[in-house]
C-alpha cells in the first residue's frame, strides 16, 4: 500500500483521492456499441443495460464480466454501544463472526445462491473503539492504517466487491458520519436500526448529538470519519479508494456502508462513480444519505440487516448483466431481423 | 388436465378456478415461527421474508425451497402485427424461436446467471391467429385446448414456474385483452410496445379501438380473452390456474404476461394470489394494469423485453429468499444472544 510509514498519512489519502481515475471511456463505449446490435429491441433492458455500461466503465472491461464477485465484511465492535443505543448486545459481534464462519448467518445463504465469494475481516471485533460521545474512536495513524487495511480486501483478481459490516452501535456511529459530514441534526440522521424501541431512539439522538458536538464544527472528511466513525466505516472507505485505483466495481450494501462511502464522496463527489447503490435501507435515514449525494437505489425491498446482505442480493443482478451483454447472440449472429427491417 | 372433450370447455375452466385452494396455512404458520429464530433481527430482511412466507403458503412447504425453477416462455403469432403496430416483422417469432433454441436471446442469459430451467412452447408461431381487429382471436374450443397446453407446462416437479412470452403484435393484443376486462379507452392501455413510433402508436390505438368495439360490451373474461387476444396469453392463463391447482407458485413477468393474469383475476380477484409480480415495465399501461389489481411489482428497471427476462431477475431473488430462510441458523444453534438478552 502506498501509504507513508512516517508522518501524515492523511494527506496520503488526501493524494491517493486526488488520483482516482474516470471511466474508461473505449470499453464503454465498445459496450455502448455492442448492446445496439444484440437481439432484442433498443433499450428494452433498462437497467440491465445501464448496468452493464457501468461495469464496462469501471472495470474497463469490454465486454464486461463478473467472474471473481466477493462480500467483503468488516466486523468490529464500539464503545458507544454501552449507551443503550442498539437492541442487541456487544456479545453479538463475535458471536456473527463465528456464525458467518459456520456459513448459518443471512449473508451466508445469499452468496450460496448467487455464487459469491466472502470474506469477513475482524477488525479487532472484541477491543471496542472509545464511546464517540467522549473520545475520538481513532487517532490518525489508525485511521489511516484501518484504511489501508481495507484496500487489501481486494487482492486475489476480485472483479466485483460488495461491501459489509456487522458491529452493534454501528448506526449510531454512521449517523455521527453522516451528520458530521452533511450537517443538519441528528434526528436526521438516527432510527432504530436492528430494532430499539422509544428509549433506545432517544439515547441514540442523545449519542449522535454529543459526537457531533465535540467535533466543533470540524468538516474535513477524513477527521470526522477518525473522530466519530469506527473501523468498519474506515476499513470500507479505504476499500471503495482502493477499488477505484485497481478498477474494481463497487456494490455499496446499506446505511452504515453508505456513510463510508459519503467519507469518500464527502473528499470528491465523483469519487463514487464507480459504486453501484444496492438497496434503500428502512433505517430512515439511508435515504436522506443517498439523495444528498443524488444517488438512486437499485432495490427497495425494506432491509436492514446489514453483512452486505443488499449488496450481494444485488450482485446476483449485477451478474445477470453482464452474462446478458456478453452472451447474447447479435442481429447479425441469430440471423433475427432488426426494427423497422420487415 | 381435466377438460371434457365433448361440450362447454369455458364451463370446465369455470369450474377449475372455483376449486382453487387457498394459502396452506400449515407451511405459513411453521415459516413465520422459523423466521422469528433466525439470526438476524426480527423484520431485518425486509421483501425477502416476506417471499419465503409467500413460497411457504402456496406451495405448501416449510421450509420454502426452489429446487427445479422454470422460466415458460410461450410463442406464437397475431394477425394484427400486418397492421403496423410494432417496430418488427412477424418473421422475427421464428427467429427468435430459434434464437432461444441457440442460447442467444437475453433470456437464455438470466436463466444461466440464476440456474432456471428454460422451455419454449411454440403456439404454432408461423400460423397468425386472424386480426383481432376483424375476427376473434380463437373459437372456444381452440382457446380452451390451448389452456389446457399452458396447464401442461408444469409437468415434472417444477416447483417455481416465471411466465414468459413472445409474439410480435402482442402487446396490442395485452392492452386489447385489458381494455376489454377492465374498461377505460384504448388510450389508457397502449405504449409503444418494442418501440413504435407516433404513427404506429395511432395504429396500436385503432387496432385496440377496433379490437373492443366487437366486443360489444362482453365482459366475460373468457370470451374476452378468445375473442382479443392470442394463444400465448391463454397458455399462461391456464397455466397460472393450473399452478394454483398444483400449488407451484408463479412469477408474472410484464405486460403481456400482466394481461394473461389478468384473465384469471377477472374470474377471481383471489385468483392471483399465488402469484409475484417481478417487475413494472417501461410499457405504460403496465403500471395502470398492476394498479387496476392491487398487485404490487419486486423491481422497477425500465424493462420491456418480454421472454420471462423481468420474471427470470425475479426468481433469482425468490431463490436466495428460500435460501436465506431455510438455510439459516437460528439463535439456539449459533449461539448468538437475541434481542435485549444483553
Amino acid at each position: 500500500m502506498p501509504l507513508s510509514e512516517t508522518a501524515l498519512p492523511f494527506d496520503d489519502i488526501r493524494n491517493l483521492v486526488k488520483s482516482i481515475p474516470g471511466p474508461d471511456e473505449e470499453a464503454l463505449q465498445t459496450t455502448r456499441a455492442r448492446d445496439t446490435q444484440l437481439t432484442k429491441p433498443a433499450g428494452s433492458l433498462g437497467k440491465l443495460e445501464q448496468i452493464a455500461e457501468w461495469l464496462a466503465a469501471w472495470s474497463g472491461k469490454a465486454p464486461p464480466k463478473v467472474t471473481r464477485p466477493l462480500v467483503a465484511i468488516f466486523a468490529t465492535a464500539h464503545g458507544v454501544a454501552d449507551k443503550g443505543v442498539s437492541a442487541f448486545p456487544s456479545a453479538v459481534n463475535r458471536q456473527m463472526v463465528d456464525n458467518f464462519a459456520a456459513g448459518g448467518a443471512a449473508i451466508n445463504q445469499i452468496c450460496r445462491a448467487h455464487d459469491l465469494g466472502l470474506k469477513v475481516f475482524d477488525l479487532a471485533v472484541d477491543m471496542p473503539t472509545p464511546s464517540i460521545t467522549e473520545e475520538d474512536a481513532l487517532d490518525e495513524a489508525n485511521c489511516a492504517a484501518t484504511m489501508a487495511y481495507g484496500m487489501e480486501a481486494l487482492a486475489g483478481g476480485i472483479d466485483l466487491v460488495c461491501l459489509g459490516e456487522m458491529g452493534i452501535g454501528n448506526t449510531t456511529v454512521a449517523a455521527a458520519v453522516l451528520n458530521g459530514l452533511f450537517g443538519g441534526s441528528a434526528e436526521d440522521w438516527i432510527g432504530r436500526g436492528t430494532g430499539v424501541d422509544d428509549d433506545g431512539l432517544a439515547r441514540k439522538r442523545d449519542a449522535v448529538a454529543a459526537a457531533v458536538a465535540r467535533l466543533n464544527g470540524e468538516k474535513d472528511p477524513l477527521e470526522v470519519l477518525r473522530k466519530v466513525g469506527g473501523r468498519e466505516i474506515a476499513a470500507m472507505a479505504g476499500l471503495i479508494i482502493a477499488a477505484r485505483l485497481q478498477r474494481v466495481p463497487v456494490i455499496v450494501d446499506g446505511f452504515v456502508t453508505t456513510a463510508a462511502a459519503a467519507v469518500v464522496y464527502a473528499m470528491d463527489p465523483k469519487g463514487l462513480d464507480h459504486c453501484l447503490f444496492a438497496h434503500v435501507s428502512a433505517e430512515t435515514a439511508h435515504r436522506r444519505a443517498l439523495e444528498t449525494m443524488g444517488k438512486d437505489a437499485l432495490l427497495d425491498f425494506g432491509m436492514r440487516l446489514g453483512e452486505g446482505s443488499g449488496a450481494a442480493l444485488a450482485a446476483g443482478i449485477v451478474k445477470a448483466a453482464a452474462e446478458m451483454h456478453s452472451g447474447m447472440a447479435t442481429f447479425a449472429d441469430a440471423g433475427v431481423s432488426e426494427k423497422g427491417a420487415g
